[in-house]
């Protein structure tokens, strides 16, 4: 036996911060603040504000892996936390300020958090929380100049009360940095707590040039909020290479994202459909008004994107790039950018492969496998559908404190998504539906979501949700829940019509209800549970071949 | 204390390699063979013979760990090496063909190899080899149907006796994976043992959008041989991501590179500066006859680059990027790309930028430490020169069996170099020279490197070296050994005169010695050693103020 002769290096955040140091004290980060106006200041400034914040963390009298939540939006005072906390030996917890307050409640009770750090017009949300919690310290951020509560600390005067000089403990790769919950729609949200190593390879391995390929001459604007899965990693990435972050604050319509990306020279941005939906269509209202010229690439995730989106951004000269990703993988887990055989084929295959949720990235390994119990794994030609399995180093292998969960694993050691996909020969994952949302009629499966998308295609539907409701011939039956667009009328023949040609006769749903509004979770997903308690009434009827 | 809930999944190459079947089967990997034929075929033929040669390995009766060694040129017999030997648990130790018949056996001796694969063009070679060592099997990749001497494998027949199905064993990624040898000017060759994480680590580092950016729509040319430093990388990292490869075969004249490049629509390569000046030259010579159109990116290292040359590259839009590394960091340490800051400034600050052997790549650390021995660590004002250090998951942390080396690493664990570098306020290296090259006079430091390069400036000078002479009130003094271009005259006061504006009077050489040839180590660098003993004789005379 030989052994390697090459050094142990911890792949640990206080790496990434020295770096900043070293490397990019004269680059800039750019906050958009409650005033509207832009808080500028460089690498530098944060890399000393960030040891200040060690110190004043370390002098509460915390132990090695205790919990920090923030209540934040995405500024400089959240990026000082990501690297504050974990480099403390702390562990940062975001909490997700769309939630319920009862709900934050729960996650700090859960995750036995002692700090959290609150921007000033939060408060409303935090006052909610607080009678709910038993949370030793309370920093405010002051944004606005109103009074911070009683018995909380002002996050300026604090960490200005210790210097810049801070001795690292030792850390392991191995130990917990992060700790994020899912926004599940059924039963309480479960955490995931993300070692210093995971954080590192995710960054690495969605920086490659094969991925999102940040590079020092970026300017990049995280959307995805700092609360959501460590914004993707961009935070870590960004300082790992020096690229020139701009934070957009609480503003997330899509005028001030424009005006954001004209004014501060975005290059790169990254965030939801829903926003990219948004801001291309406040966009072509008056594309003269802003300067997109150097904004080159925006990345999506959270949800399918349709191919109109990225074709309609690819006619402004702008790519838009997918991936797909969850709270158990750290961050991004495929990302559709084409391979190498692709380029030479024709726009609408190059198009209908940039609409999949993509390849595994680095690191990261993926597979389906079958849905009737016996657990084979399927083939990769694009017709099987399974369950989409990943794992890799920066996928959990646990929840947090629930030893209930661990069905959501597979006895050989693969993270269950819930979500089942189809794989192609080229190894791109197409998603089809949530395991819970997919319907078995007559012993095959229809996908709700293929129905949803052909649905919305039409000109006068808005939004629609489908799901499957109980048959006694049958086993189950789809039925749509449609909304209407202002002013428009369409009726359920039409709609019927307007879909059929694009899936066999048994997938069409035996009934469309008109709704004017669909239920929906605190992430804009809908709630098919709701819809489903409405309507699983048994049906008669027989599923036309 | 809580745990961090992510799985625990080791960084090893059978990961890379079961991605290239799940991914990249269709991408191709080109091979320029002995007969100037294109060899042709994708990586699932790569995947299905790499498991075919580990399956023959593992049959040879190897423990675990056991050396295997190749002497090949880049080539796709040479990539099944790459990931067959470490993928069956043994190490690949890549044999330096430039190297002397005694050397070679020297270094095969030292790392104790079993196995030797060889390629049938090298066999004139290794047939001064084996008489001084014994290795049990010595497979021969036959290209040119000659005979294969007696007792040795032919490489076909023998991978073809087995399957491609094969079970990995268990591989931690601290093991080791891979073996070089340095090419020093004195004494014997050392050997760093790559572990599997350091390659993985290396080729995500250098895979970065912030460094070499290799994506899936590149057709990537590694020039740089894959027996050293593991070509940078850029095997492992274009099967990471699926890139295209081109490998040049033994065929690395300057014509062949830009017909392989044209031909076979090469979007990024990788070589030495010599190679550059080589091809550019030859380009320029003729630049209709090449098709250079998709060549965007060369990278250059091994030695300093001239501003001149990148720029020459410029105005032929191909941006060549220069970084630096050694065998001891297993390839890229340093990498010259422009910060955000730098893009705004004037063209000239740009060139003297990449010009810099560059900032640290991520998870590499670098600093220089004071010549005076009290190993005070320097700042960075790009004044101060000192000692280069470096450390990180892919630096070495000593020399295989080599207890007597220690001393090339700090006491905390730093290595040193050997080089002589400032670093500026941006983290950007700049070497000034090996520390056994640089010249101390009257108690101040003289850059040979940097009189080197104003003496090859001068349009007669074809090569120019500069060592230290003994002074008995200087201690030290530079004189110059400088080979004139053909047909070229210079005299030496011309020389003199000619870099007399840049340097201080006191660094200007006491000589300069006309020689017809420069002594050179095998791998084209100036053997300083050589003419130090030839002219290290003492002089009288004063240093000039």
């Amino acid at each position: 036996m030989i052994e390697s002769t090459m050094m142990d290096f911890p792949l640990v955040l206080p790496h990434i911060l020295e770096r900043t140091r070293h490397l990019f004290g004269e680059v800039e980060v750019v906050s958009v603040l409650p005033d509207h106006s832009h808080h500028r200041y460089h690498y530098r400034d944060f890399y000393d504000r960030t040891l200040r914040l060690a110190n004043a963390l370390s002098a509460l009298g915390l132990h090695s892996g205790d919990r920090v939540a923030t209540l934040m939006w995405n500024h400089y005072v959240h990026l000082e936390s990501y690297f504050a906390i974990p480099s403390a030996g702390f562990v940062l917890h975001t909490l997700n300020l769309r939630l319920h307050p009862e709900d934050i409640a729960y996650l700090i009770h859960h995750a036995d958090d002692q700090v959290v750090i609150v921007d000033d017009i939060l408060l409303p949300l935090w006052q909610k929380v607080a009678p709910l919690v038993s949370i030793k310290t309370v920093v405010v951020v002051s944004w606005t100049g109103s009074p911070i509560p009683d018995g909380a600390i002002n996050y300026e005067t604090w960490i200005h009360g210790y210097g810049t000089d801070f001795s690292y403990p030792a850390i392991l790769e191995t130990a917990a940095a992060g700790m994020c919950y899912t926004s599940g729609t059924t039963g309480k949200p479960k955490g995931v707590v993300y070692s210093h190593r995971a954080l590192i390879l995710q960054a690495l391995s969605v920086g490659l040039g094969a991925v999102l390929s940040i590079t020092p001459q970026d300017t990049v604007c995280p959307i995805v909020p700092m609360f959501h899965i460590n914004a993707w990693g961009i935070p870590v990435l960004s300082a790992m290479v020096g690229a020139r972050l701009v934070f957009p604050g609480p503003y997330l319509g899509p005028a001030q994202l424009l005006q954001l990306f004209s004014e501060e020279q975005v290059t790169k941005a990254e965030g939801i459909p829903t926003i990219w939906m948004s801001v291309l269509q406040e966009y072509e209202k008056s594309p003269e008004a802003w300067d997109l010229s150097l904004l080159k690439e925006i990345g999506s995730g959270g949800a399918p994107v349709p191919e109109s989106l990225i074709q309609s951004y690819d006619a402004h000269d702008i790519r838009l790039l997918q991936g797909f990703g969850m709270t158990e993988t750290a961050g991004v887990a495929t990302f559709s950018v084409l391979q190498n055989t692709l380029t030479s084929e024709s726009l609408a295959t190059q198009y209908a492969y940039r609409a999949k949720a993509g390849m595994p990235i680095p690191l990261a390994e993926t597979r389906i496998v079958s849905l009737d119990g016996d657990q084979a794994v399927l083939p990769q030609d694009n017709q099987a559908i399974g369950e989409l399995q990943v794992r890799g180093p920066f996928v959990a292998r646990s929840y947090y404190n629930r030893p209930d969960t661990q069905g959501n694993w597979t006895e050989d050691g693969w993270f269950r998504t819930g979500d089942v996909a189809a794989i192609d020969s080229k190894g791109y994952v197409r998603i089809v539906d949530r395991t819970k949302d997919l319907i078995k009629s007559g012993g095959e499966w229809i996908s709700s979501v293929d129905l949803e998308n052909a649905l919305m295609a039409h000109p006068g539907v808005k939004e629609a949700a489908v799901i499957g409701v109980p048959h006694p011939k049958w086993q189950e039956r789809p039925i749509a829940a449609v909304v209407l667009k202002d002013n428009a009328h369409v009726a359920e023949s039409e709609l019927v019509r307007f879909i059929s040609d694009r899936f066999p006769k048994w997938w069409l749903p035996d009934r469309i209800i008109f709704l004017p509004e669909l239920p929906k979770t605190s992430t804009g997903k809908f709630l098919k549970t709701a819809l489903r308690e409405q309507f699983a009434v048994n049906q008669e009827g027989s599923q036309p071949k």
